[in-house]
């Protein structure tokens, strides 16, 4: 006989968006969890589905649904709902604050929020440690080398699919317009992510979040594509094993491990397995420049500045040509101009407001360079 | 600072063949492990260097190797040297008495001799659990599957290399001499077991084994053909997680995690995998006729008389083949009319003295059908 647990508490961030909904969808499937609190943008229906749904009685969001409780603000939302667990899955640089309170609440956080390891990593890191918070990777890619880790790694190698410019003839990469751009070969994400797995800063970020989850030196990771996301990550070990993970790519699947992990619980076994895509390709240097200049920046700096600049500037770039008022490649000038105006600046960081102060910096540098140089 | 652990003292069972000299060498390597004692077989010249090179005190053996303290039994040599950790290595149908006599003596068993679990699978493991014995697994496919074993298991998959047979045209696979079956195309082994890879008769062997290792039905195991040996195991978890277990075949990375685990000491960590080779074939059924009529008969039968009778009739055969007494398709004739005289005596296995008496019936059976019916 099975014990019976006790019903977990999770709270939402981002709820409305592509890792809140499938999180509502997991939770369905599972039992044993209640969702007593999500945080939404602006999407007012889907909010409202999900409230009525699953019973939701705390919501926080600048709209008014007209029911439920709404509270004036993530930390009253904490404080009213005492989740175990916050699923941090707000895009941009916004996850970043919500991230802290949920480090201040919760017993486990399901990370989703890139942003909050790539720009304030250390701090991440120190504040759940303090605190005693069980940081579960969501992303994929970490959740796979988190299932596979143990200690004596000598190196770990997490996959791309290459996004939409993979097949691309080099020389039209610029004429490619947001409906292009947002077709991803496999996964089915929202839209800034989709832009950053074009260029490939999305796998930087997880570069970076490897190096912080796992405590792992830059060049200890390796990135190759496998174009079905098939496989997601590899640890390779001192005796020579090596561990794979794969699986269809299916973000259900992390996201019910970060709720439920140590244990298994979700069922999403299918018999026969179509696409057994095992194949690793390099990553070409001449498709996606930021990813490698990026990459160059990890071997001199392991401080914050240039990630922060790089995520702000990323931000700007994408929306601004989702928005077609840059093309696909003056992406990564804007990011370039921008991490390197704020390398110029020589600013060490020592605290979650540098972090803040710092995005402030580059999101208006890279606000004024796409306004004076790029736009047309 | 590391706690300094006590050495363990270590007993080889078949040192001077494969698996054998394997151990040696990766004792050698790792430090912390004393061989106190070693069986051999008739290998003198091995066995001395062996003993001379680790300075071991005790031996069993039929020949006198003129130093050394030489014990008169297997027991007597567990008993004057209180293992910690027996390597069972000792290759055929002799091993399952052996491996008996270390499940009496030791805190751990590595287990490589196959035929204890094909042979008395449920026997070895009553008495591991009496005894409070580890059994851990030496073949690379079980090492691999036990090095990823999670509860939730819905399928693992095992490789097999496909052997000496493999790439050759079916009508030619009869006139194969012991010299081309001998090549086997990844691992270097044993005479038997390399026949045993191009029948795939070790596989059966292996399914069998893992059914036991890991009480999974037989449903659940699956068989693809890995080229390289690059994968050695595949769990397939009720989540739609899959893990692979890979790695250069090399039989040193198993044998050592079966003496460091949980630990993970052995250093064979390469940069550069030159054969990341991670294609799965289906298992042709014409060309290995006698794997199927195994699995066939995995599906009705959880008795042991069957497998019993098909060990030792292989045993016989292989060393009629290599004798040049029978062609390689004579093999599966030998077995399967043992198989089906054994079964025909409808005698229950109910301990270890009916595995005994089962391998005396059937290696007489199918000593006499090659005497009279093959032999030309």
């Amino acid at each position: 006989m099975e014990e019976k647990a006790a019903v977990k508490k999770v709270v939402i961030f981002g709820a409305t968006g592509s890792i809140g909904t499938q999180t509502v969808d997991v939770v369905k499937q599972l039992g044993g969890f209640e969702v007593v609190g999500i945080s939404f943008g602006s999407n007012i229906e889907i909010a409202s589905r999900i409230m009525r749904d699953l019973g939701v009685e705390y919501y926080f969001s600048k709209k008014d649904i007209g029911f439920g409780k709404r509270c004036q603000s993530v930390d009253e939302l904490l404080e009213k709902t005492s989740p175990d667990i916050v699923v941090c899955a707000i895009p941009g640089f916004e996850g970043v604050k919500t991230t802290f309170s949920a480090l201040r609440y919760a017993k486990r956080i399901a990370l989703a929020t890139k942003e909050a390891l790539v720009c304030a990593g250390p701090f991440v890191k120190d504040l759940a440690r303090e605190n005693n918070v069980e940081l579960i990777p969501v992303d994929s890619e970490h959740s796979a080398i988190f299932q596979l880790y143990e200690p004596h790694i000598e190196k770990i190698l997490i996959t791309a699919s290459g996004g939409a410019v993979r097949d691309v003839p080099l020389e039209r990469i610029s004429e490619l317009k947001p409906s292009d751009i947002l077709k991803h070969p496999t996964w089915s994400m929202g839209g800034r992510i989709t832009v950053d797995s074009a260029t490939m800063v999305n796998k930087l970020f997880e570069v970076i979040e490897a190096h912080e989850l796992f405590n792992l030196e830059y060049g200890r990771i390796d990135v190759k594509i496998n174009r079905l996301s098939f496989i997601h990550g590899i640890v390779f070990l001192k005796d020579g094993v090596i561990k794979i993970h794969a699986g269809k790519p299916d973000m259900r699947i992390p996201i019910a491990y970060a709720l439920t992990y140590p244990e298994r619980k979700y069922h999403s076994y299918v018999a026969d397995v179509e696409e057994f895509d095992l194949t690793l390709f390099d990553v070409e240097r001449e498709r996606y420049p930021l990813f490698f200049y990026g990459l160059e920046l990890t071997k001199d700096n392991d401080d914050l500045a240039w990630r922060i600049a790089l995520n702000a500037a990323d931000e700007v770039a994408v929306n601004a040509f989702l928005n077609r008022e840059i093309m696909f490649t003056d992406i990564e000038k804007v990011v370039r101009m921008t991490i390197e105006y704020i390398l110029k600046q020589n600013i060490s960081v020592q605290s979650i407001e540098d972090v803040y102060e710092i995005d402030n910096l580059a999101r208006s540098y890279a606000l004024k360079y796409v306004e004076k140089e790029v736009k047309k």
